[in-house]
């Protein structure tokens, strides 16, 4: 095994685990899976006697090569058809083998539950570290939808693999055609599929990520639990924390959901309470929280970020396990400057996603009201 | 280049392809891909000043790679969509460097128009020869319904390739998981697809592959068109030559056609003439003519052959080319042995595509009439 990282990698333990889950989930959006699922496989490789180690952006070689890894699908699929953990370790290797060389370490493509813990078990199961940083800097629902993308990086060479071992390797001739491909062997695989993806070398890799979420998604996960423990406001330390804003907090009375090609489409409709009473907040989802609109007026929309969390815990509620009757607050926070460019609102503004909303950013829109 | 299989080839000229691609579109029963088009690319390599060999099942060595090669999809498709020819030469090149191997000869899986042919282009490109045999001796709709798969080689590691440059490599668990993802991936690529598969050795082809069927469709059409140039009926050399049967004539009064799941389905109604006059034959269809029902009574199916030929020419009509009006003989021909074990039925009878019907041979249902 290469030792030429250990030097400068920082090991989790399974606080930091547990932190870096519920923060992910926070950055998520609703989307990138149930963080309970995800944590447990990190965890999992730790009780096995695997060491789950971090690497930043600026220690990787220049030509390394780096293969981010995720689960790709219907998060309403995976909660009930749990990986046998071997799936995404199966598209890893292969997607490794095919390209013939060594691989210096994974990485998360985005930041939510599953798909910011899973990478944590491949490095874990590889030998190799997982770099701290991720292409979205929260979730988004298509693979074409990365500061990779943006800076050039092609998704494919890519592989995807189920739990039948059946494994795809795909090169496609732009990312927009391997997000398409992708998505129906997903559904074909049976609404899930683990996928390694986006092969880079360390020079592209300080151009095209987003540096640092992990360890921001751990500090986040962190003010949560202390702030429980402290007895105080969970809601003001997240806020505090990932410099968001408060957008709304009500009862949901209605959710309405569907699972059509190969995503979990919806709006999620809630209703004020205590200062908010009488207003309707509805969040629309694809996967993701997508937009928020408060009594018909748009107040946060992608690419920036919108998480509706738990009243009471601050735990963050998947676009899958929202339903009637929670208790929640929603907050906004913005993203990363890499999406408020014109080509970052052409791949991940409102209007791709099919809302005729121009994007403001939160700040702007926050300062307005 | 290789020059260990030139001793024992026969290289085929244009009047060889021309009868082949006439010979194997009879066997092809209705499927198989437009001839014309088929032999168009065969022709084009001939004139482009490559050479076409077909070398005998028996002379390939035992431990040599063998990489089939075929287009995939609804022919309704490939007839408007023509490929530009680099398509299956991608999927073959990205299946061999991907077994890392050297591939010794290239082979239809089945016998039709384009499928028959295609490969020779392929055998021509890349300087190697073409083995005589295939894997259906006529052609069949889904990928597993192959003597290969009866016989224990997988369709995997296949390769598929569009006109776009986009490449996927499948590896599934079984023959069924590989048509079933790649019947998605050639829908997504527009309704074809450029494949390479069934890599196996010259051991395996002498027990899985149907032997001489090149040669065979050659015979067929030499025949056909010997008997037009004597001004005698190329019905009766079509049947001579296959030892069919002749079982309608009339004037297709119906045709319902759709093209659905990647397939073209549908239904040819005829109404006898002549001797068979006051009579109804309906051939139903899914890329292939698959049952004969005359007046409401099965009197051919699958896995024995059903083509519809043109009454003046003897030239078959391709499913996706009959339409109202044409005046055409039906003819039946007895399938491969392979095909009637019960595995064979299991894989390609009646009843896997849907069909209430028991199975009968040919040659008894015609003892019996």
């Amino acid at each position: 095994m290469s030792v030429k990282w250990r030097d400068f990698v920082r090991s989790l333990d399974k606080e930091a685990i547990e932190n870096l889950a519920v923060g992910a989930a926070i950055l998520g959006t609703g989307g990138g899976g149930d963080p309970y699922i995800g944590k447990l496989t990190a965890i999992q490789a730790l009780e096995e006697g695997y060491e789950i180690n971090v690497v930043d952006v600026e220690e990787v070689p220049k030509d390394a090569l780096i293969i981010p890894s995720a689960g790709m699908g219907t998060p309403t699929v995976i909660v009930e058809k749990l990986p046998r953990g071997t799936e995404i370790i199966n598209a890893f290797k292969a997607l490794g083998e095919y390209l013939g060389k060594e691989v210096y370490a994974t990485m998360p493509i985005e930041a939510g539950g599953l798909n910011s813990t899973f990478p944590l078990a491949v490095g874990a199961k590889m030998g190799i570290p997982i770099v701290d940083a991720d292409g979205m800097g929260r979730a988004f629902p298509e693979l074409q939808m990365t500061t990779f993308h943006i800076n050039g990086v092609t998704v494919t060479p890519m592989a995807l693999a189920d739990e039948r071992d059946n494994i795809v390797i795909l090169k496609t001739c732009d990312n927009y055609w391997a997000e398409w491909i992708a998505r129906d062997i997903t559904i074909r695989f049976g609404g899930t599929a683990w996928i390694a993806l986006y092969p880079m070398t360390g020079k592209e890799l300080r151009k095209a990520a987003i540096p640092g979420t992990l360890g921001l998604a751990e500090r986040l996960g962190e003010a949560v639990r202390e702030a429980r423990e402290r007895k105080e406001n969970p809601i003001d330390a997240v806020l505090n924390a990932s410099q968001g804003f408060e957008l709304f907090k009500g009862k949901v009375v209605d959710v309405e959901r569907r699972t059509t090609g190969g995503f979990a489409r919806g709006v999620v409709k809630i209703e004020g309470f205590d200062e908010y009473s009488g207003n309707t907040l509805e969040v629309h989802i694809q996967n993701e929280n997508l937009v928020a609109i408060k009594n018909g007026d748009v107040i946060a929309s992608v690419p920036d970020l919108i998480t509706i969390l738990d009243l009471e815990t601050a735990v963050p509620i998947t676009t899958e396990s929202v339903k009637y009757g929670q208790r929640c607050f929603v907050i906004g926070i913005p993203c990363s400057e890499m999406w408020r460019t014109e080509k970052g609102l052409e791949v991940a503004g409102p209007k791709y996603f099919g809302y005729d909303v121009e994007y403001e950013p939160i700040e702007e829109i926050m300062g307005e009201v």
